[in-house]
């Protein structure tokens, strides 16, 4: 598994340094992100998506690389001063503290610019990714409005749903339609990606509490109160993610062996945390 | 003239309330810059043109709408105190005033990512607006940096050519495209765009030094010193754009009658500074 995800990343990351500009200072401020350590988890499970339909995998990366851009735009606008205001992001200053304010502001309008340009032969993909982001703001709003509201469980949901599930819904229900997947194959792998999401954000939450910054490569405890963790316990939520990684296992029954890279990311999620 | 440019606002209004959300504070921040009295002169732009070649016009009312989405995304980031920091637009306060900076950014990105899902089943289009909105982005980077640096008239007139023309050859390329246009009328309609452009930034120029903040909307003489009456006088200016708007018009030559509210469209552009 950590070959393929070494393999996969470094597919990833040429693709992406070909996309990308390369002269001036938006440029750097884009690729200081871009190119900051994040693993790639979200391209890779568009590629392992398409290897589950035994699609072409060239075919795939642009949207898997607009996905990672995507991705990455939130992040440097969430770690932002008037949001959640952080000044760490992979182990790396983050791109405010490094560019400035208004410098990382541009380079993330840029990258999803970037990112929706790269799939614009892809209509129904992009139609998935957007709606997806749309989500993903969504849940931001939630999330920095949160801390002046009282914290449910059915509010913690909904944040994790739209801050991380919905973008990896997108990531393989994109790659299903560029594959030109049958309806049930969608309809499996979307299951698949739900559990997934509830797993990977679950396991986040635990790592926010037993990790250390030199491990997370962020500020840890940040979100404490948001948290699984804070609302059940270690072990029980530790418990839910497995139980989560299960669900999503169980959803891509009778796809067959190709499906092999879908389940052992699922572990992978989930493993990080232990 | 006059009753044509209401009659299309009004049409364009109406597409833009039933495409943004209505529920949530997101969607309120969204709807109170996109509703905040702009005169819909990029989407008029779209549907003139869409006339010109004997287009559909509710073909192409999306993509007025996303071109719309697009400019008031880009005025809400460059309001932003670690931007512009402009305190008033459109004689409203700018929307991070009202929503504060988290929720503007937000509703900046809501915008954009609306404005490239609702075009999603107009590919090249989408390739047009997203190429026009990375020459906006990287216009807004040079105009950040401008203070610092010794301006040049080279320097003003690439801002000029990032931050509108740009979008506004978009305008009229996408609708021509959505349009199946021949390709002699979208070279004549790049070309008149990109005079228009450069009229229009002049005009806006001379506004910035001759309007009241009533009259404008917003703070007057904000720009001065990267505007055209700076370097080249008031009169002269105003000689610039008068041409501007002539090469605007001559670029349509041989199109016939239809092309009446394109060429009105260049008249008004100039004619609101005198």
């Amino acid at each position: 598994m950590k070959e393929y995800l070494i393999a996969k990343s470094k597919l990833v990351d040429q693709a992406l340094d070909r996309t990308l500009p390369k002269k001036g200072d938006l440029a750097k401020a884009m690729r200081y992100s871009i190119f900051a350590g994040g693993k790639r988890f979200r391209p890779i499970l568009c590629l392992a998506a398409a290897a589950a339909l035994g699609g072409n995998e060239k075919k795939v990366l642009p949207y898997a690389c607009a996905v990672e851009m995507i991705h990455t735009f939130t992040l440097i606008h969430d770690d932002l001063p008037a949001m959640d205001n952080s000044d760490f992001r992979r182990g790396k200053p983050s791109n405010h503290k490094v560019y400035g304010e208004a410098l990382a502001i541009l380079a993330g309008d840029a990258l999803s610019t970037l990112a929706f340009k790269g799939i614009a032969d892809q209509p129904a993909a992009l139609l998935e990714l957007s709606s997806a982001l749309l989500e993903v703001v969504a849940g931001q709003v939630a999330d920095v409005q949160a801390p002046s509201k009282p914290l449910t469980v059915k509010a913690i949901r909904s944040i994790h749903k739209w801050k991380t599930a919905a973008l990896l819904r997108a990531c393989v229900r994109g790659t299903a339609l560029i594959c030109e997947a049958e309806p049930g194959a969608i309809k499996a792998l979307t299951k698949y990606a739900e559990h997934l999401g509830l797993a990977f954000q679950i396991a986040d939450d635990i790592l926010d509490v037993t990790a250390t910054q030199k491990q997370l490569g962020k500020p840890v405890q940040a979100d404490v109160k948001k948290g699984y963790p804070y609302l059940f316990g270690l072990d029980r939520s530790k418990e839910l993610a497995a139980r989560e990684k299960q669900l999503a296992i169980k959803a891509l029954d009778g796809f067959g062996p190709k499906v092999k890279k879908l389940v052992d990311l699922a572990g992978y999620v989930v493993e990080r945390t232990f």
